[in-house]
């Protein structure tokens, strides 16, 4: 079938789950005894630049990875900033938040999901053009989009 | 790591992220004509055994599958009977239900789940064993974990 809508976006790049949590710790303690899940990268993000809503708005958040076959499971903490993730946290609870695709011209998928009707609602982008978005595909489905386009 | 848990779970075998939506139809339109995701395969599932909290409470519902590289995208919407997904409609409205992992042997993952303090909330068993059990692992970090045995 003929892709209509985002040429530069490919539906088989799934690679992360993601799961905003109120603690990555207890979390991954319960996911690493009952379930076997691991082991769990944990780390810091510092995203002084991201932007939200098109406004710059800097966060930092506590964040965990671990594998689940072919995708990754990304665990989210809040630590300071205005976020999608702290809006989901208040709106609906912990819970399964966004899934992520890779792409490999952000700004180019960006631009069509733009002229398409879809807002980036939160993103970061690197001086090579790295970086992520966050799109409103949750307005049809409920489901929130990520597109990654990986720091080389 | 020595898996502690339920040894007969592996949280490689992760085979669907599905998501709970008022309309399959706007859902689909929506990914298709968007994102380029599918060809979908719509269709009804009905389980008249299967339970609810451990009560019998059969169902009827639309699903839509479609891949998304090495996992299947599952669409769930409602149409008749008490079920995880109904609530979480109300609770929440549209979103990221759960994530499936395959497993082997789900009466026996079923019973190390429950030994470890996890209820299976939604269940439907066929006679050769095949079926699916809907965990309340949403108490910890908010998502919910279905366990599918496919059917040979």
């Amino acid at each position: 079938m003929a892709n209509k809508g985002m040429t530069s976006f490919d539906p088989s790049a799934l690679c992360q789950v993601a799961i905003v949590v109120r603690s990555i710790d207890e979390t991954v303690k319960f996911y690493t005894e009952v379930f076997g899940i691991g082991p769990f990268e944990i780390r810091q993000v510092d995203f002084p630049n991201a932007t939200y809503c098109g406004q710059k708005a800097g966060y930092r958040g506590k964040r965990a990875f671990a594998k689940l076959g072919p995708v990754t499971l990304e665990l989210i903490e809040l630590i300071e900033g205005k976020t999608v993730h702290e809006d989901f946290l208040k709106e609906k609870g912990e819970g399964l938040h966004h899934i992520a695709f890779a792409v490999k011209d952000l700004k180019r998928c960006e631009e069509e999901a733009e002229k398409l009707g879809l807002k980036v609602i939160q993103g970061m982008k690197r001086e090579d053009g790295s970086g992520f978005a966050y799109l409103d595909s949750d307005r049809i489905g409920g489901a929130m989009f990520e597109l990654i386009q990986w720091q080389v």
